[in-house]
């Protein structure tokens, strides 16, 4: 079982930033918990970072056949990135969207995601917990 | 660790009603494996389900010093009830929103919620998992 | 063939308020003339009232399999009540929306019907015809 | 008594196109169970169809003492004409709107009718049976 | 000097329809107003009436050459009618238009006119006094 | 002389919740405060609370002959409930509206009232004085 | 029969200013015409300018029995002065508004009237004919 | 204790506009009863009128020290006047917002006011009573 | 292979109106290299042109059987005929929708079509040569 | 070099007034400072404050010819004055549009400017240097 | 005659992914045969696809002075990217816009186009055939 | 003293594209005279231009500590990138905003800006001197 992880822009500025938002753990913390837990279930995580729309697109497109499922946390791309959302309907593999804090008692700009409606379903609110449940979700969904 | 877990309008029908859309598990099986759950962690879970907005008002009310966090699926309600909404932030029980299905794909009046700005956070379009993985988070919260 | 006629709120107050509005006819002869139609079809009416959303959720619940259709005239909630949507939805019954009053010759807000798109067909303005023309249509649905 | 029948653009069309949508019948089927409900009820039917706005618009104005009640299924012409509308308050037949389809749960712009506020009453989905409805309507608007 | 005034639909019911609207006066006595000043004036008016946009949109084709203004009425086409704005457009023949009735003190949907922003100018509230003032304008604009 | 004041949903919590929001101040000590003040001026007050849209529907029409005028706070159903609306015109007791904050300082939700309309007036912002000065409103009202 | 005349704020600087818009006819031009058409009609006329809404609403309110009409120019208080608005509605004078120019070929926030809804009509776009047209229809007004 | 009261644009004509909205009674009046209620609580009213939003400013800014609160209905501006919103907040004197007719009950634009996020509260619909209930809020402010 | 060209409403004066816009090419010049580029292709053009919605509806009708395509530019009935979209929804011959201008570099309203959705495609911009694009594009459908 | 400075309302209350949004620096200084910076260029700088929406709307008028540039900071009436937007671009004196406070970092109606798109540019966020910066604009302005 | 075809984000899919929606073909396919179409007409064709916004830019920034016409199929940046719209614009080569799908029978997001204002035209909805009706007319365009 | 200072994109192409919008100034010319002025007040400037959104992003997280304030033209990123938005209030160094052309007085999609709510202030309209006006701003900031 094999999941790829994808941090989305300003995501490597963790722990560094507004941590009364976003927290105090950074991004390798993040990552390594994601490690311990996908090996507990005998599973591969692979994590990624970009700042980059289109490195982000590549990403999920190379995921193809190489990984059975994504968890993405497009943070500033959730609300503005139609190219994202359709490289997540091409490639069919099963995506997970993560937010760190509740997107919906932000700005108004921040409730809409385009990323959302081709999705298996979303997280958000949690901090880092996010991300473990959704790798959870993501084992459930590649055992069925 | 005491958690509170509200089922909203009709969750009593599940399994037995548009299974394409919330899946084949009654609530009982839900239930269940909620406790099963929470019983590994030492925790205990009080299940309840209601049609009514004014019960479940009330069965916020009555969490607090009850419970230790609140998992709360409120269904059609999460787009109506402003009534909730104020029982939630008045209480001060952690409180996380649960959906089964992905709400985003769905109808557009159904992508917003009255409950996720006082909620902690929201997991939506898991089906059945979309519980576990809330109680799961609810552990995190009370333990911190 | 048995029909479930479900009155919604403030229906009970009917021939006593805005008579220039929803005509002076009471509850119980219109109930009357309902039974009187259903008779002479051979058909079975069953009539009830309610003020409360939950109680009208689950009365479409336990239509389930008691009822061949259901006629609903959901009054306000009509414009407020995803969980009246969702409970037809669920339970298949073939349902027709009746008003007393031209909804759409009155305030904005009262053009909108949560029920609507999950209805077999509305039928609005007629006063007490209104019902009886769908109890006819109700007849028709069920025979086909 | 003497009701006026007019169906909107397209209308011609029927049970050769989308039956999916608008049901197998055809519109000299529809209007001959007309007739035969209005010879039982001792009253004179006259159908007349038009793709033309303009046409539609004279033949309303044209029923002024020559119909006690006005039956028309403005089908395209519901969401976009004025004139029909205001050709309807002008003359003050009492007229009665028919649709075959559930407008509610098609595209959105066929929510809207600029011709319901002025009309007395709108029956929709009910395939066939919303015109033979609306004539039993038109029959008790006469009657009283 | 030749003005062509044309009436747009219903308008040929005046003086017998809603009548605490649009006024006591009908069609053929606004016309033979017009005639008079027309005549005071040394000019010619031709007045016309259609309840068809296509024949209306003919006549303003017909124009070009043949008048030196247009008085228009275009009653519900104001709100509907794109074909008759490009047709004013396209002539270049100066255009007034005329309302009886104060459109902007009733529904909101008649605030809108899709020929005032090709027109020279609007004159609307005045009843049949609009047409007066509307041919006293057009005098003065084919003077210049 | 007879008032009827009801509160609505979560105002049972009152001076338990949010006191920078709501006062400190709990329901007893309000209505004991408005029981003093009818006192006072001869007129005799009955109090009520209840966090369900239906009751609150029933205890409106059953104000009706039994009651001068009624005090509401609509709390959460000030924004959701057309039928608490509906009731209140149907019963024709004249009715004023009271809210504890400033409701246009908050969310934008909160700035809509399907209650206000049909209210005789309303008052909001003042804390529990919101209520003492709606029943010397009330009794003003009823005098005239 | 006495007429008074509003010209709104900037309209001092007519004929010095966007004369691409409203011409290139000065203020005293426009009045002295006013006169000169008010005295063939045994008419008497007042003419005001002022750039301030507070002296506007202060003119309409003295109008009130020492006036039978008025002519307004708004200009930029069509679209932003509900005061203006209120005046006319209380003083029951008959009121005219005008335009110079076609406020409807012009940027969106132009196409609304506070005004227009309290007038008896409108006229725009004749440039100073607009208010020769006015005055004619003030001298129809008040002589019926 | 020292209460300004202000009434802005038009309220000058009270008792002789429109007293089916406004009621009967005149400024004066008004003035009057308010001075009667302050003297019974041992407290100063000074009560202004001005049609002039400039004004209105003016008179706020010297309440500053000068009054303990401010009573105003802003009339017409109260849906215009950022300048009247933003003076309130400035000098920090608790103010009142008041409304002779129930400004839910009429046009939409109505429905808005600038200034009641900033002031303490807002009473209207009570005809001259609105105010005597605000003065006596404003007691028990300035008590506080 | 046998193509219906339909010209819609005003476009039969082309080149002699607004020709920035629409350019120098009058309608029988596009006509007729239409019927060039058919015949080398060994294909039937027939072009029709109407400024009459009804006549436009009738033409689609008849196409039914008669052409294997058909290629519309529907002017100013684009924005305002559902008329016209239903008849192409209901012959089910494929249709392709022109525009000479760029019409999304025009007037907002021109922005939406009502045909575009039912069409196969869209083709805008490139004056004359947009139909023998679409002639083009209809014998590449009816090839396939 | 002759640059007009006007400050619209309330800006005579700067130092005074919420100096967290506004800084501590009161008017005179500003003036004071701006006196300084234009001497230094051999420039003059004539600064005015109203509060009066009309009064500005004439210092504008009066600029003509007596002024190379206008530094205004409009506050309030950036948001509600059509007038003193219609009075500089009739002037044609250039003008440069200012602002102490970040104005898109406030509330929502505070991020629409009447003045923005006449005026030549617009600064806002610098607190008393924004003036400066304007200033500073200004020559440069003049100096083209 | 040298065109520039650029091929937006996720187009490198092409074939390989929701088949029903963007066809069979694959990118290399589409490519070739605009390649062969262009050898007969003695043009070349440059194709490049990129998934990075920022490349697109600089490809047509590039374009400029290299090739005559560009025909670009943004893919999902026809809905987000101002800077591929603004580099066009900039460059002033004339652009065709492409899209396999008809956009305006999907998502309404899909519906609008920052490029179409500034493209020469636009077409949509034929497949591959798209492209080469797009080369065609950039042809004609650069002919001309 | 160090400022960083961003063009984005399309930038690179300043005195080449569009010169009635940007002027004749080329982006060497702008950043000389920056550096000018930098020197004059012994501050030091850096400037980068990108057309790509994430290097933009990783420019700005780079600033932190590195420079003292940034001053930012997010040219068409201005309208859609939340990324950059999130990179400047993640880094927290103190930003200004600049625009070379008057944004309020283009098409509307450009009144609006992610960036100006998290940027200290936005100086727009003045061509090459909005630069030298925001380095101005930037030198205070950093001084106080």
């Amino acid at each position: 079982m094999r999941i790829l992880v994808i941090h989305g822009p300003n995501l490597n500025l963790l722990g560094r930033r507004e941590t009364e938002i976003y927290g105090a753990a950074d991004l390798a913390t993040i990552n390594k918990s994601l490690q311990t837990l996908a090996a507990q279930e005998g599973a591969a995580v692979e994590c990624v970072q970009s700042n980059n729309e289109g490195d982000i697109v590549e990403r999920i497109q190379q995921a193809k056949g190489a990984f059975d499922a994504i968890v993405i946390n497009p943070a500033a791309f959730t609300h503005t990135s139609v190219a994202i959302r359709d490289a997540i309907a091409a490639v069919g593999v099963p995506t997970i969207e993560v937010h760190l804090s509740n997107i919906y008692a932000r700005e108004t700009f921040r409730h809409h995601s385009y990323v959302a409606p081709v999705a298996v379903g979303q997280i958000s609110g949690f901090g880092p917990t996010s991300y473990t449940l959704a790798l959870r979700a993501a084992f459930e969904l590649v055992r069925k």
